[in-house]
């Protein structure tokens, strides 16, 4: 909350890096190239793949960094490379904390509680002598219930790190499960919101913002829907998914914020990261892809900002 | 089908290895200790740590693969160990594949499309360059619906591999979610088994053994949701967690095979790994570890048998 007021933007960029669409200085500086389909050559040297990652991330957090508060980044992009991409990944938590951001590890874990507590460990716990710094906060699925998200909570708050519990997601097919309605009137999305809520108001959880740090993955589908989530879930803050390429209009992302403003971080990722092949910034810094996406992003927060002012 | 015919034994061993209980010599070959409270030394170097998953897991494998068609390996219980424990997952799964087994990787992941193809990709797909040799089935979330499970389904059919979606887990917490009470009478986790199903029965998934590549995880929790869900998914193999450490019962277990004896392959992890603790092997094979595993697995196999043959 106070990261959010100081730079006055409650946004996160997200790093969903895909080789694939990265611009071509960056694949060149690595000695990689794409086939005539587009897609990477096959039998790709991991090692390249993970320093195109790194590389391509870098200069992403170094562009970003004085405008936004936090980045999101998404590890299944870099599980892809394996060991070499997980390195990967590690090294652009380290390298987005240095430079002073926080960072929520897009990692949408969970298992039953030991096996929980394994990931809480890997996830949530600086290493030093694995030379690993963790993400100041995760995300974590909750279709086991309460007891496979009491690990990631204990060590969250002996950290003083948080999660956010997947809770109504931006994909077309959600609906199938998350909207299933209940007898008592609620979606089942709505019901998990509440169970949330239950979890995240627990002693010593709450902090001096009023919120928790336990908060929630919320994609707003319909206005309704979402004032009752917002309602239900009054302690916890809203990771809000599906700005830019997932289309969700601002009126819808404006209901994730409470009156004041504020309980609400509203990522974007491709729309901003690929900002090279979206106009007007492809055209406008055609040499200079670090540009294109700083500029992308100065608009995605001024256009989140308005929203959340309303 | 044919693995668990071939063995006569519808079962495989879980690997969920924590380095705190392993067998004393293991931790000495690697040079770890374990303080006085039983933990694990603060700033233990994680490639000893990954040496002695490695160590630990080779051996199971090893004393296991001659009676039972497959092992589930938890990367929960690697990813501890970041880098280098994805390394020692990664050492394994390629080991049992070559001890002539057949792997399960349970990995739990989902994510919305565009990342879920990531995660597939980096579990399903062989990647020589890598030197990795992906599972031959994998373990998937459902609460995203269909959108999220079609590019595993996608890369597993063209690969010959599978996956299980959690549908029933074996934590006490489950019912909080599973349990919820539609309308139509059946649970959530009812509900998705039909969801799975009708994943499961598209054109040229189902072999000719009559299942699917599609299958599901379930824990039997009481007889009358066990045989529905039984009945709602003809077509899926159930991954059954819960015998032994979790204490299911066999007649719950029994209940998740079709009459034929087919349709399920039962997991024990603790109660099979950590044999040199738990009597009467612990005694018997005091100073030979990997033979109170053995002579654990195949009471193991025993019992599942005679339940699959009621």
């Amino acid at each position: 909350v106070d990261a959010i007021q100081e730079k006055n933007a409650p946004v996160c960029v997200g790093l969903d890096p895909l080789i694939e669409r990265f611009p071509p200085a960056v694949l060149q500086d690595v000695g990689l190239s794409l086939g005539p389909d587009g897609a990477l050559q096959a039998g790709a040297d991991p090692i390249g793949c993970a320093d195109a990652l790194r590389a391509f991330g870098r200069e992403v957090i170094r562009v970003v960094a004085p405008h936004v508060p936090a980045v999101k980044i998404n590890i299944a992009f870099f599980e892809r490379y394996h060991v070499e991409g997980v390195r990967a990944y590690l090294d652009l938590v380290r390298c987005a904390r240095e430079a002073g951001l926080l960072v929520i590890g897009d990692i949408k874990r969970a298992d039953i509680g030991h096996s929980s507590t394994q990931y809480a460990r890997a996830h949530l716990l600086d290493n030093p002598g694995a030379e690993v710094a963790a993400p100041d906060a995760i995300t974590v699925n909750p279709y086991f219930g309460f007891d496979t998200i009491r690990p990631f909570i204990d060590i969250a708050r002996q950290e003083g790190r948080g999660l956010f519990v997947l809770v109504q997601t931006s994909n077309e097919s959600a609906a199938e499960v998350q909207n299933l309605a209940l007898p008592d009137g609620l979606t089942l999305g709505e019901h998990v919101a509440g169970l949330v809520q239950s979890w995240a108001g627990a002693d010593g959880l709450v902090g001096r913002s009023g919120y928790s740090c336990v908060g929630a993955v919320v994609s707003p589908r319909d206005l309704a829907s979402t004032e009752r989530i917002r309602t239900l879930m009054p302690q916890c803050v809203f990771l809000v998914p599906g700005f830019g390429a997932q289309g969700r209009t601002a009126q819808e992302v404006a209901t994730c914020f409470r009156s004041d403003g504020t309980g609400a971080i509203v990522n974007a990722s491709r729309s901003v990261i690929y900002a090279h092949n979206i106009e007007p910034y492809g055209e406008r810094f055609a040499s200079d892809w670090p540009r294109a996406v700083e500029a992308a992003c100065r608009d995605f927060v001024t256009a989140v900002r308005d929203v959340a002012q309303r």
